[in-house]
């Protein structure tokens, strides 16, 4: 037996290196293969050596946001993407009584504005241009008009890949006294913020992005002050973030089934970006991607969306080549055909594509595309 | 390189078949090793291959529901455990000017009632003793007293393994013109069901259960017709069924990011139920299990909760034995110990424990499990 399983693995290792193409998206992306690997038991999700990995999540997500339970902080990890735990994060922490601000300047903070609207949650939105971030001026005024009880924020918004501010709004919110929410899906893990220090109460963020797991669920590193106030604010069952944590305290055990392999590729994910030398390091890798991408791509003549000051080095937006032989389609199906995936745009006013620098890709990796853009673009001729 | 990552598998193989114990639990369980490979692959959530994957899963689930789209039927994935699932289902199909009939005889209708109320569905709960199943006439009489819009039983209820007869209900549903709900969580993939003939409307399982997947979604397969009223009737952005529907029939992709590595996984179970035979093959394989433990568990001394008659093949409950000598969590752990793991009871007015006979489990498995209960037992002095 274990001679022929044997080589089914070593073929199925074969194909994943040579046939997975490479994922220059928002996520799911490319992970190492010791993280996959992870996935190779089946662990039962009551059993102590599942509830220890459970543990360990919890704690080093803790500090990789520089704080810990003794500093009084706590972890809620929820199951499905990372819009569920937006909606549990939002619809368990703001009362119905509350109102929220809403800081919009892409597609994902209007789709906060919606699971407010959706959850009956009063709030006000101060929307701005996808290539700008929020005003802090306005911010300040709104806040000070008084009658605001949280604010929310996009972190880095993945619609353009610009990086909002977190730290100076989280001034505000500590200065006039209102709960902070960010939504840091895209950035956690890669871009060092110390939760404390930025006054937040609630940050979330996914299995799949920085820390370079895969999908399965998504997590909210919580004020445990802030936290126990969510108690019976909820209006689900399985979204109700408060529930989930008291649950996670009392026995280490979830309430309802967890992805225990995607929870065993994290663990191992978590590892690992210790071994890359923590959150530092891994945005020093993203950046060296990022540099590389933005000089190549202005070689080829590409123009980005976005000034470079508001520049993040998670995603990058480009615009569409005005050229009549540009057909995004076709240029995307060529580079799928060479084994790399690029991602859509997502902006409303501008026709742009999106190219990612995060997952475990390398600056040979970023130059591999570039090679491939280039000969896409002397085939399609633009 | 080859050869080093070569043997790092190697390794990984060798400690998940010598070490990974064997789950006797309703799930997470045991999978196929081909079905963890499976995994080993990212994918991007919106490239054709992983939107194949996606079109095949929904198909294959229809049919082993023994119907397809061109009879009316479809299917919805949805990301996290299956509880997810049910309150998806229940918090999109039922309006808020409806009324639900909830039949009740364990923790999982309970479950249901408390969905229901969090999601201010009117609704009446008929509740039955555990070890019985809803009365048949009784529901008519409730049902034939108007008011009832849907009606909604557990198919088999894990807390105590009993099986309710959903054709007979369904039967009920259809002469009173009420939307029918089956959560069939545990027993889908491995007890035959016609949804068309048992009148079914909607009906809720998840990846880990009996098709043999890894945990990490649940998927409601839907009439049509049923499913196209539910627009407009979610409280909620994620658990909207008709908008992830109709999110999944637009383009084939996902709303929300899905659990790339857990469908994979999923699409490859499927492929292995078809090889052992399909849903009566594995019901037979299952059959054996229950049979094999039943004896033996008889032998040893252990009293089955249910009659005969209601005991399902699933999961079976035992009555903790009467003896001084017997104390559960020693018991549990001296099977841990040796690579077993059991599930703890979930009954109100009985102390149970329970052992499932699902997954990637063979007689021989159950013996080897006997064996060790056995063992356990003359250690314990029971």
């Amino acid at each position: 037996m274990g001679g022929s399983v044997f080589s089914t693995i070593t073929i199925n290792y074969f194909l994943c290196t040579t046939m997975d193409k490479l994922l220059f998206t928002p996520g799911p992306l490319t992970t190492s293969m010791t993280v996959k690997e992870a996935m190779l038991h089946d662990l039962g999700s009551r059993d102590t050596s599942f509830i220890n990995t459970v543990k360990e999540i919890r704690e080093q997500l803790l500090a990789h946001g520089g704080v810990s339970k003794d500093t009084g902080y706590e972890t809620v990890i929820m199951q499905g993407s990372g819009t569920f735990g937006v909606e549990a994060m939002i619809s368990s922490a703001v009362p119905r009584d509350g109102k929220l601000l809403v800081l919009i300047n892409g597609a994902y903070g209007e789709r906060i504005a919606k699971i407010a609207s959706i959850h009956k949650i009063p709030y006000e939105a101060l929307v701005c241009d996808e290539d700008q971030t929020p005003d802090l001026q306005k911010t300040e005024e709104l806040l000070a008009s008084g009658g605001f009880t949280h604010m929310i924020i996009v972190h880095c918004e993945t619609t353009s890949g610009i990086f909002n501010p977190i730290d100076q709004f989280g001034m505000l919110a500590a200065r006039y006294g209102v709960g902070y929410l960010v939504d840091s899906m895209s950035a956690f893990g890669a871009v060092p913020v110390d939760i404390a220090a930025c006054h937040i109460d609630f940050l979330v963020s996914s299995s799949n992005k920085c820390i370079e797991g895969v999908p399965g669920f998504s997590f909210v590193i919580a004020r445990r002050d802030s936290l126990i106030k969510c108690q019976g604010q909820a209006d689900t069952l399985v979204l109700d973030m408060y529930a989930q944590w008291v649950g996670l305290e009392n026995d280490g055990q979830f309430r309802f089934t967890p992805p225990t392999h995607a929870l065993l590729a994290f663990r191992q994910a978590l590892r690992e970006l210790d071994e890359e030398g923590g959150v530092a390091a891994r945005a020093a890798r993203y950046q060296d991607n990022f540099n590389t991408l933005a000089e190549g791509m202005s070689t080829l003549g590409f123009r980005e969306y976005l000034g470079r000051d508001r520049q993040g080095y998670i995603i990058n937006s480009y615009h569409y080549p005005e050229a009549a032989a540009f057909d995004f389609k076709v240029f995307y199906n060529k580079l799928n055909d060479r084994g790399y995936i690029i991602y859509p745009g997502k902006l409303t006013k501008a026709n742009c594509f999106r190219i990612g620098n995060i997952g475990r890709l390398y600056t040979k990796d970023v130059k591999a595309l570039l090679a491939a853009i280039s000969e896409v673009k002397a085939e399609m001729g633009f």
